[in-house]
Parts: C-alpha cells; structure tokens; sequence
C-alpha cells in the first residue's frame, strides 16, 4: 500500500487511498485472507466452485437463482429481502477481493433499505413493486445518492465531475430513482474503462479487471466489471451503458446476456458519460443479467415509470406486451417453428475485415444448427461494408480530439492508460463542416443498410426477422490484443436494439488453429495469429441477436426462441463431441 | 420579360426562364387576363370573394369542402377524383396568377393520375386508399419524379442538388411515395423563402409571396406559398417542413391549421432540405390544412405505411387512435368539461422579450375565456426564459457559418436576398468544442422545460395538459418587420408537437395602438412601433397549442376541444363587439 498524504495528494496516492476507503466497506467476516488471495491470483477460473468456497449453502442457493425467481421468491414469503441483500453483498464483497471488479461498496445502505422493505411487505403484505428486494449493481457512470461516481477518473473522486466538493454525492440518476421506486436494492458500482472507449477494464484508479472465468483474459468493454461480477453471481442484474459495445462485450465476454436498446428507450438523465456533448450517436443504457428474464423484468418494469415524462429524451414507447407476445406466437415453447411463418435469421460469418476466432464460428454453426433444425430460415447476411459504418462511427467517438478526456485528466494530474496513449492523444478537433458531413455519411449508411434489410424480402418475400453476428472476433480476449471493435460499433452507429446471449466456451480440443487460413489484410493478420487455444480455452462465446431500432421487446422475444432452439438442439444431440462447461443457461 | 440566352445563362436569365416555363404550364382557359391581374396587385383581399369569381359555382362547390369531405365524397361517388384535380388544378392556376405562390405546376400529371384513380375505382368499386384522389400540395423541398426540386435556388433548376442533368428528376421522397400509395394525386410545389431560414417567402426564383388575406403583408415563413394556397383554397392540405416555425408561421399568417410533429415521425428521407449535415435539431416534416380533420387524415394514413420500416430515422410509433379517443373523452362534443377531469392549460402571454401586438394578444383572451367559459382550467405558463432557448437554438441554425446555403448560391452565382444579407454572411464555422457545449446547453435547456412543465402539478395534482402560446408577435407581418421568431424557434429546440389553429382577424376598429406600452427592449420597440392597424386589419391571428414531444394524436384532439369550445362560445356570446370575417372555420 501507498504512503497517503493528505495534502497535497498525487493521484496514485488518492486512488490508492480509494481503494483502501472502498476494501474498508466490507465487513470483517466477508475478507478474504491472504492465503486466499494468492490461491486465487493463481486460479484460471474463479467463477462456480472457486468463488462458492467462501459461501454458505443458503448463501449460494440464493446467488444461484435468476432475478425473477428472486422476485418470486421475495414476494411468495419464500426469502427476505435482507436475506437476498445479505447474499450478494458477500458475494460481491468477495468477488471484489479476487477480481477487482468494484469501484463502490455500500452495503449498508443496501441493507438498511432491504430491511425497509420487508418491514414494508410485512406490513401491507405486499411488495412495494416489481423489483421488491432485488440487489442491482450499477456500472459506475450511474450516481447514487451519498455515493461517489469517479467513472474511473482520479479527479472525481469525493467530486461531482471533479468540481466543489460541497456539491459531491447529491445527484442520484433519474433511471435509479425509477429502479428504487420499483423496489430495487442498489449495493455497489462496478468497474469500467478509462475513457470507456476501450476493450478491456483498466483505470488508473482500480487498475484491470480480470476475466473470471480464465484469468488469461480480460473481462472486457466498458462495462466489464458488471460482467465479471455476474459470472461470479455477485449480481443477477445490472445497469450498463453501450457506445460501442460496453453491455454487449463484458455480457459475450462472461457468459451471461446482456439488452443494448435503441438510445432514448431508457433515461439516460443525470448519468455521467464520456464528452456528453457528441450526441449525434449516443451512448445508450443497457442492462446485463445472468438471465433473459431479468433482461425483460428490468425493461418492463422500468418503463412502467414512463421515463419520458422526467426525461424529454426518452421516446414515449410503452413496454410493448403486443410485441412480445408476437413473436412469442411464431414457435413452440421448445423454441421449434409452429406452423405460423418461421423466424427468419441472417448470419453474419465475418464481417469482412477480421476473421472472428476458431470459437466464435463454431458458436454461430451451434446457433444456425439449433435454429436451422428447429424449422426457421437462415440467410447469409451481406450488408453494406461494416467496414465503412465502424470508421464513421470512430470518428464521431474521437472528433472532440480527446479533449474531454483530458480535462477530466487534467483534474488530477492523471496519465492516460499506456493502452490508449495513442488513441485519445489530445488533438485538434475535427472542423465542424466535416463532422456535419460525417453526419451525412452516418445517416446514408443507416438507410443504406436499412434498405439491404428490406431487399432480403425479394427471394421469398420474407424480410430478415434478426441477425446473427459476432460481438467481437475472439472468445474474450487477451489483454492487449483487442484489434477490432467493429461488430459492435456499426451497431451503436445503427442504433438497432440487440440482445447477446452466451453459446459456449472456447475448448483447446476442438477450437484447433487453422494454419492454412489466409488473413485478409494486416489487423486480420494479427487477430489470427493472437488466437492461442490454450490461453483460450474456457472463454466465453457470446453471440448478438440484432433486430432493427427501438425492438427490443421483439429481440427479446426472438432471444427467447433461439436459446430454446439451443437446447432443444442440444438434448436432441447424439455422440457430438462436448465436454463439461458448454451449457447453456437458459433465462426465465 | 426579359430575354432569354441558351448559354451561358446568368442567374436571372435562368431564374426567368424558369417562371415562363412554369407560367406555360397552365393551360390557356384558366390564364387570367392582364387586367385580372392588374386588379388583383390592387386588391387587399384575394381570397373568398376574388377568386371565386374565375370559377364556375362546381368548382366553387368543390374547393369549398375540406380533405375529408373530399376523400368522403370521392368514395360515395358523389365526385370524381378528376373532378376534384380539375377543380383544385385550376384553383391554383388562378392562386399562383394572383398570388405567385408556386414553384412547379404538374397539372397534366396530375389529371392522368386522376384519371387512373377513377379507373381503378369504377374497375374495383373501391378506392386505392384513404387519400384516394385527394389533391395534396407539397413544399418546394418534396421530389417529385419528373419534376423540379429547387428549393429557390437558382442553381438546381434541371438539376438534381445542382448536380449532373442527367440525374435530374429522378428522385421521390419517401413521403410522397406513400402519399402516392394512399391515393393522393400530388399537383403542384409551394414557394419558400431563400435558405428556408427566413419569416417571409422570398427568393430569387420566384420573388416574394404576398398574404392573399391582406397584400400588404407577407404570406410568411418558409413554408408560406403553401399557406397562401391553401388561404386561397388551391389546396385542402399540403406539405411542409418547419425547422423554426415554417409549418406554424404560414398556417397563422393565412387563417388554416397546421401541426409539427416532433421531427423523426415521420418520413424526411429524399427531401431537400438546407445543411442537412446540423442534424442535432433536425427540421422536420409538418402538416398545413384547412382543417383540423386534414390534418388528422393525412397524419393517421401515413402512419399506417409504417414509415420507419423504410426510413430508419422514424421512431416506430403508430398512429395512437387511443391516445386520441383519450382526450376527446374529456370534453362533450360541443368543447365543454364533461365531469371528467376538466383540461388544464398554461397560456403564455408574452415570451418576456417581445411583447404581441394587440390583435394577438385579443386573439389569446378569445380562446382562453372560451376554454374558461367550457370549464377548462387555465394557468399563466412561465418557462425556462424562452429567450435562452432560442438564442441556442439560432446558434445551431448559423453553426455551419452559412457554408451550405454560399454553396447552393455558387453553383449559379445566385446573390442572397437583400433581407439575408446579414445573418447568412459567409463566416468561419462553429468551433466543434463550442457546438458540443451548445448541445448540452440544448439538452440542459429541454430538461428544466420538461421540470417545469411537470412543476404545473405542484398546486392541483395536475400537470397541464397543453400549452397556448403566440405564433409570431403580429398577425401575419408587414414585409421587413418580422423582428423575433423566437415563439416558434423555441418549440424546435424543444421538439414538442405542435397544432396551430386559425382565431380572428386583426381588427383595426378593435385592435387600437396602446400607446402607454413601454417597452421592454429595442427588440420590442421596433416590433411595437412596427404596429399599425390599418396595414394589418385583416391579417390573420393563429395561436399554437402545444404538446410534448411525440404527442401529435394527443395534440391533435386538444385542438378540436379547444375550437369546439371556442364556437360554443361565439354562439353564446351576446352583445359581443364582431364583425364579418372574424369567424373561425371549423374542421372536421
């Protein structure tokens, strides 16, 4: 530990004394010795039996089940609230200790309101909403009352956005004020990226999040601490934000699911964010889970708040049970075609540019196997270049020349991550004229893939009902070696509404390097060569499902039917080749 | 008429040409004589009366009716839709003779569609759709296959964006093909002003169009001809786009209705507009009509094409027939509380910087004692400095320092209009660090309008409902006195929806100078001094009643209340002070 001064402090001393401050928020009971420090610094996978060692049975009876059976369970008398509070919270505690996933620990809190609201359900006898007693972790971008939101940087730290400390801890954001009065327990902020521009989970104020379930690798995207954090079932449901894959990479990244809606679905109000000013493409709040259902429990629940009343940038689109329903009527509850018109998926195999990994391709065979044998249509997708939507939407990401990030820098004296010391160099920023042309380039791509979406009805008058496409080229990734960010980028510049559902884990025996691959340029080169199955194996493989803007409740739907699919393919599997860990877990 | 050179042509040779061209577009039997047109430049009034007397009492009979009579009429076969194209065809030969308020006649085009139409529905005895042979006009910004989008400028006359005459004409807007697909025939283009930034309708194309209620006044904003059309009755509904009151502006300047919705309803896609790279406030499609009933027609029949299926910029809302019916079950059908929760509106009086003129201000007292008199409740409605809004909202407009509008005048050597000469200066863009703090100053803007709107709760339990506000400070305005558009402008920046609806007529027996006024500026002395009741006595007096954002369905039937109540109102009015010309059309 760092020598603290009080005054004056250099960052490293104020971020060491944060982590100090924040270690110091768990109790006695909930740290972990030494011994077991270093056991799981040299440990490859700490989710399941690794992280269940620390817990009692009825501590992980409770972490196990998803958030709708905590729901359930809260309201059916069946558990407390502060029995389920007490239970993530050692567990995040933990998972805190051996991954370095937290940026902000109030359990207390947490509990005293867990303890409000079973007073509350023992008086009236019912829950105070749909959310009654669920512990909801919250990306740290979000503020909660009393609590900091340092985003990562040094200089916010006690802060409001680095200014007068008088004015620090006041704002609580407007989609939390929804979740609390729905019920919801808020307990801890996980860790993200400097800039949240970035692949990986690296600060200068926690340093790096790790990948729970291989240690090679990191946990990936701007939310990556919430993805961790759920592979440890240190959360079932968490709020994220995506402006160029952060819910969709830690959820691919850790094996759990994760909503990336249309922006202006959910309130985005009082939430800090990277140059708030760029709002031509927007970053969007997105919610991970460790299941479909909480994915769903969340989204319904909260725009039963009508969000748009207090959020003028909200679009007024209610929770669309019609929608869902819809789709819901279009297979068997085993996911197979019903006789009503089948799905029709396209599949985007690469997207040109980088070849995804031996894992990744065999995770799309899986889900257009499953798809394919349960009776709906599959298309190969060629849209326009996704090559020429990931450099627009880059542009607009870097066009303020960093200098945001730099006056938040600036606050504390802090140094960029060696990571990005090349990517967000302070520059000039882009003339106007051209950042209104690169708007128009924007808008044309967006119609111009729009109308490749429509012509897939010119064969058999069927239009693509959502797309299947990587989240990233590799099966989480190695630390450094995040070349290519554009499956998800043309995404956010797309503004589509996309569900990621986890499919498998990458397996040293079957995910064999292909020496004869010929890369198709130098970043695909490099991507290819960093593919190491050892170093690999066990990293998840995520998938998105992608339907068009403001779908969610349909790509939810649609999710719904392709995980059925899966297992329904998967239990009607003989003599394939599987080894343990390449389960599916299946959402309510 | 000035002679006309093949090549090269300069500006005005080009500009001439193109009126001649236009002029020649009309058939011969409904050219006006030169002493016609001598006597209407010398008449005040062109609309009623005046025009009438070029056509034959059928015709009368036809451009008398509303859309929806029209489109009802047509389906009972009690009219043809060649019928009706010859009559509105005709009516707005005479319109442009007098008035000079179109850009393109497609009058032949137009009667051959007609003429399908009545095929297809004497074939099929049924229409093609709900706008079946309805004649709808369109703002000179619409592309019209086979036809001219010149927007004013010079430069894109044969060319499509002044680009290669090869490519000319080729293009349709989304929105028309939908139109098309509807029914509609489509017949002629409106006139604009230069840059479509302007309060009056004057270009170097067609120079300027006057208000046909009183000539000494300007048909106003940039959608002006079309507001002039429809004054005259050439046209029941039409199209416009509004970007700082262009719908709103013209349908109070000349006595119709109009509704702006908040932009991305609907379809913008292949419509010509100015710097369409400033998307941040973003111009959007508007609705001008005789009727309230127009208005409501045009809007639920588009919708119904689902237009975000093929232009990705709409948000997928459709039409909401419950939201309508919600509203019209607050109010009997005369406009009168019914027991229900009687509506709440705000009235803003005056933005605080420019105080209106006395007809507006008459025009406001009329509809807030006939809402009070219905059993309404009505709250002065004090906002966010409104002045703040629309300096933000200017600074976007100007962000681009006047590149794109040099640009469109270079391609022919076109100079700005007199009246532009100063604010479209050519100057340096807008620093883009500048113009991402104006967007938040945007954003922080719509959210403390959208905490006060929801403050208005705070005495009753009641948030307003809508909003009534001035369109303009004058009733309609004399040309070069159109000082403050910042009771429009500030609605764009917010996005709100938007129905004007036509009140009384300046009066200058009623509407006498104050002279013990102070003013609160020089703004609002110029604008003040700038009243005179002679010149303005019969100037048309329209108010906005304005919604939230996405909120047309919504805003739509508050306006059918609100005129319902104003008739009851004028029906019970004993003793009242009124003269001819002060009653208000009622739409269906």
């Amino acid at each position: 530990m760092a020598t603290i001064r009080v005054f004056p402090q250099p960052w490293a001393a104020r971020a060491a004394a944060k982590r100090e401050d924040t270690l110091n928020k768990i109790r006695a009971e909930w740290r972990l010795s030494t011994t077991d420090l270093v056991k799981a610094e040299k440990q490859r996978d700490l989710t399941g039996p690794f992280i269940q060692q620390f817990l009692h049975d009825d501590e992980i009876s409770i972490i196990s089940k998803d958030s709708v059976q905590l729901v359930e369970d809260i309201k059916n008398a069946k558990l407390t609230a502060v029995q389920v509070t007490s239970a993530f919270c050692k567990t995040a505690a933990i998972a805190h200790q051996i991954n370095n996933c937290l940026h902000e620990i109030f359990f207390d809190q947490a509990l005293e309101r867990a303890a409000w609201l079973d007073d509350q359900f023992s008086k009236n006898q019912s829950t105070v909403g749909p959310l009654h007693g669920l512990p909801i972790s919250l990306k740290d971008q979000l503020h909660v009352k009393g609590v900091d939101t340092t985003m990562g940087y040094i200089g916010w730290i006690g802060r409001n956005f680095g200014s007068d400390p008088e004015q620090a801890h006041k704002i609580e954001s407007q989609i939390n004020t929804e979740l609390l009065s729905l019920g919801a327990v808020l307990y801890c902020k996980t860790s993200l990226p400097q800039t949240l521009l970035f692949g990986e989970t690296k600060n200068n104020l926690v340093g790096e999040t790790l990948n729970p379930n291989n240690q090679n690798l990191s946990a990936g995207g701007s939310s990556g601490g919430e993805g961790a954090l759920q592979a440890l079932r240190g959360s079932t449901l968490g709020l994220g934000t995506d402006i160029g894959g952060s819910v969709r990479i830690p959820a691919a990244f850790n094996g759990i699911y994760s909503l990336k809606p249309t922006p202006e679905r959910l309130s985005y109000r009082a939430v800090a964010n990277n140059n708030p000013g760029e709002n031509t493409y927007r970053s969007t709040i997105g919610i991970l889970s460790t299941s479909l259902g909480g994915l769903n429990l969340l989204l319904q629940a909260d725009l039963s708040c009508k969000p748009w009343l207090k959020d003028p940038s909200v679009v007024p689109i209610p929770f669309r049970e019609d929608v869902l329903k819809e789709y819901e009527a279009r297979a068997n509850p085993d996911g197979t075609a019903n006789g009503t018109i089948p799905l029709k998926f396209g599949v985007l195999w690469t997207d040109g540019v980088v070849q995804p990994h031996p894992p990744i391709t065999r995770g799309l065979n899986m889900v257009v196997e499953a798809i394919r044998s349960a009776g709906h249509k599959i298309v190969d997708w060629n849209p326009p270049a996704q090559e020429v939507g990931r450099a627009i939407h880059l542009a607009f990401l870097k066009a303020d020349g960093a200098y945001d990030i730099h006056s938040q820098l600036n606050l504390s004296g802090e140094p960029l991550i060696p990571d990005l010391r090349k990517s967000f160099k302070l520059r000039e920023p882009m003339n106007l004229l051209k950042y209104q042309d690169l708007t128009l380039q924007g808008l044309k791509y967006e119609a111009d893939y729009s109308d490749y979406w429509n012509s897939t009805a010119e064969q058999d008058g069927q239009i693509v009902d959502a797309v299947i496409m990587p989240v990233a080229p590799h099966a989480a990734v190695i630390p450094g070696k995040y070349y290519h960010t554009g499956y998800t980028q043309v995404i956010n510049l797309l503004n589509y509404s996309v569900v990621v559902i986890p499919v498998t884990k990458a397996d040293r025996l079957i995910d064999t390097v292909d020496s004869s691959y010929e890369p198709l340029n130098d970043l695909d080169r490099m991507n290819w060569e960093a593919y190491d199955p050892e170093m690999y194996d066990g990293g998840p493989v995520g998938l998105q499902i992608i339907a068009r803007k403001f779908e969610e409740e349909k790509v939810l739907s649609i999710a719904k039917i392709v995980v059925s699919a899966m297992e329904t393919s998967k239990a009607g599997a003989k003599g394939t080749v599987t080894r343990e860990g390449n389960q599916i877990a299946r959402g309510a």
